[in-house]
């Protein structure tokens, strides 16, 4: 059993609180948030507080909150436990070198609105202690996730790359749904390429994946995309990723 | 019963055979490839010619060939039968204006040695007549794939679209596999996160499945990420797609 407090109710904060509450090995002994509103539905579940200075003694503290907000939240926290932050791009420095400090970062996208299972999800650790990085094994073990012990660098480099995987190809599909649109045409043409492309990555890594007019250095047609696209940025992107496609297969 | 006739053996035309072959309402009466090694292992099955003059009749001629080469193989098919190309960025006109012509283009991405089911797949029809729309509908129907009529202007479009959603972003997972390589990190810490930014695609679509530093003007990140990647054309493509970013959230 671990003591937890949770602090944030940002959308990691959300999903966190809704896996705590029905996990029987975690206990969240208070969840804290600058306004009670957002949090007020769990008051019957958890002592929910708005002030840092009604903090009770947990195992861990996990600051759930925005990048910039992370160190001077932390600064509040007077006890003894460990106190992680949730970020990808910062480093376990964010938290004062007096505590016990380390990083929980769950490698995936939250949504308020959207219950996400932890089950499966890569979570990256990071502790100056073996104990507490134990402890934090632990916690992600309870939650059913996968758990990499990653330093701070690496972290940050994961957290690039997660922008190129899930930002970034979110932004394509946008892309490509209003270039359908333009012609009255549903975006549900795409749903089951989608699928394959991602079981296809899935089974045989990216590269192996790849097809298409720069792959197969079919000019021709990258002419007559060219001429459809007429949208400069739009062509921009089409450049820019056939010609970086070109030069990976050439 | 439909008696089809197999022209090509490349990824698609392997995928259809495949079909074709274990299908009990599509009779595939022949199948030509213009080397007959590759298609060798089929002949118990069914006729495979080398030849188009030893062409039989058939209700429908399938050519999945090289683009380049559609016009010149079709002008060697002799026969009544209704001739489809299955090209997503070729007009219907590539087919000879003297013969019963038309399109038959599944959205999907396939490879020779992975077996891909068509049930669900979209398949775009375009024909002259409703008699041959007709005709195609049924091809379709067998295959249990979903049928759109679409016209040879929307193929196009769904064509450099579906350039953008697969191609592209399946690049974009390249190009994270190698910023992580570069720290020792495997790409399976991605797997969790893929599959839910498609599944948060198929049901609230990709406009607000969007998040990220670019969504949340999150410029801190965006200066740190600009930092980090040292590969100018990494770094363009991320400049592109963060600019694309902000401006349609702005």
């Amino acid at each position: 059993m671990l003591n937890v407090v949770l602090i944030g109710a940002g959308n990691l904060g959300f999903n966190l609180y809704r896996e705590f509450y029905k996990n029987e090995k975690i206990n969240l002994i208070q969840w804290y948030n600058k306004t009670l509103d957002i949090i007020k539905f769990a008051e019957k579940n958890t002592s929910i507080i708005d002030d840092l200075k009604n903090l009770n003694h947990a195992d861990i503290y996990i600051v759930c909150v925005k990048d910039d907000s992370i160190k001077k939240i932390i600064k509040k926290i007077n006890f003894e436990g460990l106190i992680v932050h949730t970020s990808g791009c910062r480093s376990i420095k964010e938290v004062n070198s007096k505590k016990r400090r380390g990083v929980f970062y769950p490698v995936q996208t939250f949504n308020k609105t959207r219950e996400v299972s932890f089950k499966n999800v890569p979570i990256c650790i990071e502790a100056e202690s073996k104990k507490d990085l134990y402890t934090l094994k632990k916690l992600s073990n309870y939650l059913k996730a996968k758990t990499y012990i990653i330093d701070s660098e690496q972290r940050k480099i994961i957290h690039l790359a997660a922008v190129f995987v899930n930002n970034f190809s979110n932004h394509l599909y946008t892309v490509a749904k209003e270039m359908l649109a333009s012609k009255k045409i549903t975006f549900e043409i795409f749903h089951s390429i989608i699928k394959e492309t991602t079981n296809k990555v899935f089974e045989i890594g990216p590269e192996k994946s790849q097809t298409g007019p720069a792959k197969r250095g079919d000019n021709k047609t990258i002419e007559e995309h060219k001429e459809i696209l007429r949208n400069k940025e739009y062509k921009d992107l089409y450049l820019i990723i056939t010609r970086l496609i070109e030069k990976k297969y050439e």
